[in-house]
Parts: C-alpha cells; structure tokens; sequence
C-alpha cells in the first residue's frame, strides 16, 4: 500500500467545534474520494460517522491542557492516538484542530524529528491577497531561536511551499524592522548574514532550492510577494495573531457599521456579495492549515474554530502532500 | 520662563511631507494658542511661515540615512537643533515626523538619558477601539532587550499614562505568545516574575504605581481594555507594522468594493460617514504621536506620513506633557 492509498487520521475530539464539525468535515472529505480515518472515543459519543473507520482513543485532551503533561498522562487520547496512526504506517498523515501545543508534542514524541533536523517548526498560509500564498514559519513552534534553526526552517519553508504550491525557487524574505541588513535584532542580523552566505556561488554549500531577497517588514505579511517569510516562533505567533485581532477589529467596525440605520442595512446588503469575495483570501478556512515541518510524518494544525469545510481542506492537503513525500523532500533540503 | 511658556520645537524638514504640511500644522497649532518655534533653513525653503520663530538649521537628514553617522555628520541639522533647542531650554518639547533612528539618536545625544534609565524606549498610541487608549512601549528603540530593561518600560509606560491621559494605577500587560505565565520566551518568562514580584506585598520595592495583569497576545493589542503593553523593541515594532498592514489591507479591500459597480458607488457613499467615524480611532493622525520615554526632555516621533493635523496633536501633546513634567516623573517611576 502506497501512502497515496493510505488514509488521513482526523483527530475527531480537537477544536472548539468537536467532535461534530470535525466528524462532519471528515465524511465530507471522504465522500470526495480522499482516504480518511477518524480517531477518537467509539462509545457513540461522535454521533453519525457514516462509512468510516474510528481508530479507538478513550481520552481527550482539552484546549487549554498543559501540553507535555497532558501527551505524557493521556496515552489513550485522540491526538497521541492519531499520532501513532502516522508512525505506524496506519495514516498518512495526521490533522487536528485541537491543543496547538499537545498536536505539536504528540507529533514530535511519536513521530519523530527528520535526521539532521534541529527544530521542527509551523508553517502557516497567512491570510494574503497577493496572486500567490504567502507562508509564515515559524509560527509558533520555537519561542527562543538560533539563527542555524532559521536557517532550516528557511529551507524546510521552501521544500514546503514548492510541493504545496507548485512554485519552483521560492522567494524566501526574514521577518524584521527594517529593510537593510543592519536593521534588526541579532538574531535576524546573523541569520541574515548566513542566509546571504548560502545563496552565494563560492559558498561551500549546494546552491539552496530558493531565493533569499532579504527583509521585509510586519505591514509586508499580507501585502505578497514575498513567498516565505521566516522568523522566530515567538514573533511569528505575535505577528500572526496581531492580524487576527486586526481583521476582527475591521470587521466588527464593518458589521457596526452595517447596523446603524435601516439606510446602512440596505446598503450593506448590496455590497455584502463583492465584498465576502473578495474578503475570501483572508479567511483561515481555506488555507488547509498550518503544517508542522520536520517530522517523520504529515501533520496538519488547524485552528481551533475550524468548521467541517476548514477540515475538509486540511484533509486535502494533508493527503496531497503525504501522496508528494513532503518529508524526504524536508529531509533532502536540510542536507539529509 | 516655566516649561508653561516655552515653545514646542518643531522639526520643520522631518517627514514625507515636509515642509509644507509640518509648517502649517506649527502654524495651526501656535494659532491655537500653544507656543511653536520652527527649526529649519532661513532660506525662504520653508514658505510661508507666519508669525512663527525660526531656530536656523541648514542641513536636512534624509528618511532613509544611516541615523547614527547622520547625527554624527550632520550636526547642523534640523533635527539635532530641534534636540539642542530642548537642553539648550529654548524648547519644552520637540516634534519631528523625521527620520525615527535619527530622531531618536539626535534626542539621546543631545538631552541624555533621565538617572536611573537604562535605555530610553518609544511608547506608541494603538489605534484601539476600546474606552481608553493602549500604549505599546517598547515600539521600537532597543531590538534586544534585558528583562529589567522591560520592567523599566512598564514603570515609564504607566507614569506616561497615568500623566497622558490622567489614570491612576493603569493596567500594565506584557505581550506574549499566551496568557499563562508559562507561555513565551526566556525574556518573557523572566520579566513576568520581575513584574508579578514588584507587585507583592512582601517586596522591598515600592508598590508600583501600576497593576500588572500578566500576559496578553498579539489579537488583545486592539482589543482594549489594557492600558500599558510591555514588549521588546523588535517584537513590538513587528506588531505595530502588522496591525499597520492588516488595516491598510482592509480598506484597500473596501476601496476596491466601493468602486466595483455603480450599485456599490452609491451604497458606499451612504456608508462611508458612519465607517470615517468608526474608524476614527484607528486614525495614527489623531493619538500626538509617538513619544521617547527616559530622556532629560519630551520628544514626540510622529509618522512618517504625518499631516498638518497629525502636527497639531503632536505639538499639543508634547507641549502638556513638558508642562507636566513629564520627565520629572519618569525619573521618580524607575526610582530616582
């Protein structure tokens, strides 16, 4: 059985809408012919799960449970469990829209890090308007970095961007303060300078698969371009999340608006339709997820407010990219 | 003369738009009764200037020059007289919407740094939505920063507040990537205990003039509710560029909505009172500015982009400060 043929374990009990957007995103993805399994009590508590298989997981892990405690104590849980599916060859590739943190060390205890490998890291599709997508990384994975695990999460970023979408030679920028080389912290400065190094035709090293173009700025995240954009886990989740809230804040201020005279709701009605499509390239549910890089496996992290169509996607792109050997191409791109 | 009667400085060949939206907007601000002198060349160069004094400045520091070697070089630039003008006590305050490292070098070398201080840091207005301004300190000034350094932005932060806006005993947050203390990095992590243990009952500190509430993330910062957040020089100017670009990428959004159809046209046009004063808050032309907090004298960093009325506020705020002594109880905050 190729992994093509093998099938994507959705954790059924992640998420702020489990297990019923989950289970129902799930039969959605596999009545469009993608292999999925679910993973997750089998006492009748997932409700209608159609044709599919449940691999058994008597325990969850909540939204907000200590990460490494919860992976520790809970071996019986939905997201060790789909864990598992992964590395024993049962799933090709694992999706939850539950605990960031427990997904994260769930992936990494029983999957396993690539070789040569020195942090995984999340890649996250940002909500960008550009002809292209934009992929952040690291999102959110490593809140203290060394310029060297930039390094690889650049090149993990760009493996990563080519086999999702198609693009040869990536454009890789780093997240900083400023435009010019001499603009930021140290650890943006050093990892510029091996960066810089890498790209260059007397460097030891095998010309990298990307183009490093230098740095951009927090207003440049959503403004394209700009293929990759890495930084550190700890600014790339400050960054991710100052866009949420800025969006939200538009769109509360939009809906206000909207509200305020029966004049605004007749008006609001006529723009309502232009305006959802254009706003579409903004909605986090139709990016497939954030991916974890680095591992002996496919995992895809959703948001937690993922909807049965956000997991419908996550299982798509889970599956294409399991099917494409994203991780022999990781591993290929750090030099493995 | 108190610091009541002495003029705002303006840097009269600081900004995009300079000097033609600066000088009317020192010309608006003195025709409001509030003391203004320009500095800039005595050429004619800065057109019509009134009634107002002009402190001579021949050379002019560009946007996007080294800021450190322009100070060095340019010693007989607007910039650095504005700064001269303030220690000199010609000025009570000095504005410029110039060149932000530049302003921020001219100001340290030139006023020097309050006793105690260990780096001077930029506490910028958010464009938040909430009942009560948030002011994000550090915006920028020191990209690496030790956890004591980040308690002294906290202490400066609250007593520019509490003199800015007249509250008591404001809310103090740090941003990180979670509310748990355990959530962030190493600096993080550690400037969360220095915070939480200068609040305890038992500390041989002085009870701080503020209230730390512990951590908030980057979809609080508009979010309100919290009055002073605590941050990096780095992290915080990623985010503040981040909220920048969302929101730009948000009307660029409607622009297009607006213009799509002739149905949309006039449906914008019934909308667009009601959105210009929902989203006045958001406006960086209104907030005065950002200031430099921890200098022996006020200086305000406007936009880059600042208008004549952007001016106005800057000069206003700069000016109550100085008449507050603002400095005066920055000092006492980190304890001199």
């Amino acid at each position: 059985m190729t992994s093509r043929d093998l099938p994507v374990a959705v954790d059924a009990m992640g998420g702020d809408r489990a297990p019923g957007e989950i289970v129902l995103g799930a039969r959605q993805a596999a009545e469009l012919g993608i292999p999925v399994v679910l993973v997750g009590p089998t006492d009748g508590s997932l409700g209608d799960v159609g044709d599919l298989e449940v691999i058994p997981a008597a325990e969850v892990i909540g939204m907000s449970e200590d990460a490494a405690r919860a992976v520790r104590t809970k071996k019986d849980s939905s997201l060790v469990r789909a864990a598992e599916a992964v590395r024993d060859g049962r799933a090709c590739a694992m999706v939850s829209a539950g605990n960031t943190g427990a997904t994260m060390a769930s992936a990494l205890l029983r999957m396993g890090r690539l070789p040569g490998v020195s942090r995984p890291c999340i890649a996250t599709p940002l909500p960008a308007l550009g002809d292209a997508p934009t992929v952040l990384v690291d999102a959110g994975a490593n809140s203290d970095c060394q310029p060297e695990w930039l390094v690889q999460f650049a090149q993990m970023g760009a493996a990563f961007y080519t086999e999702r979408y198609g693009l040869e030679r990536p454009k890789v920028a780093m997240l900083s303060i400023g435009e010019e080389s001499s603009k930021g912290n140290i650890l943006t400065k050093d990892t510029h300078a091996l960066l810089t190094a890498l790209a260059e035709p007397g460097s030891s090293n095998e010309k990298p698969a990307f183009d490093f173009v230098g740095n951009v700025e927090g207003r440049d995240l959503l403004a394209g371009g700009t293929h990759v954009i890495v930084t550190d886990g700890f600014t790339g989740n400050v960054a991710l999340k100052s866009l949420e809230g800025a969006l939200r804040v538009f769109m509360d201020i939009l809906l206000q608006v909207f509200a305020e005279t029966p004049e605004n709701k007749v008006a609001g009605d006529v723009l309502l339709p232009s305006l959802l499509r254009r706003a579409e390239p903004l909605d986090p549910e139709n990016t497939g997820g954030a991916m974890l890089l680095g591992l002996k496996g496919v995992c895809i992290i959703s948001h937690g407010s993922s909807s049965a169509r956000a997991i419908v996607n996550a299982v798509r792109a889970g599956h294409e990219l399991a099917s494409g050997d994203l991780s022999g191409k990781l591993a290929a791109a750090v030099g493995q």
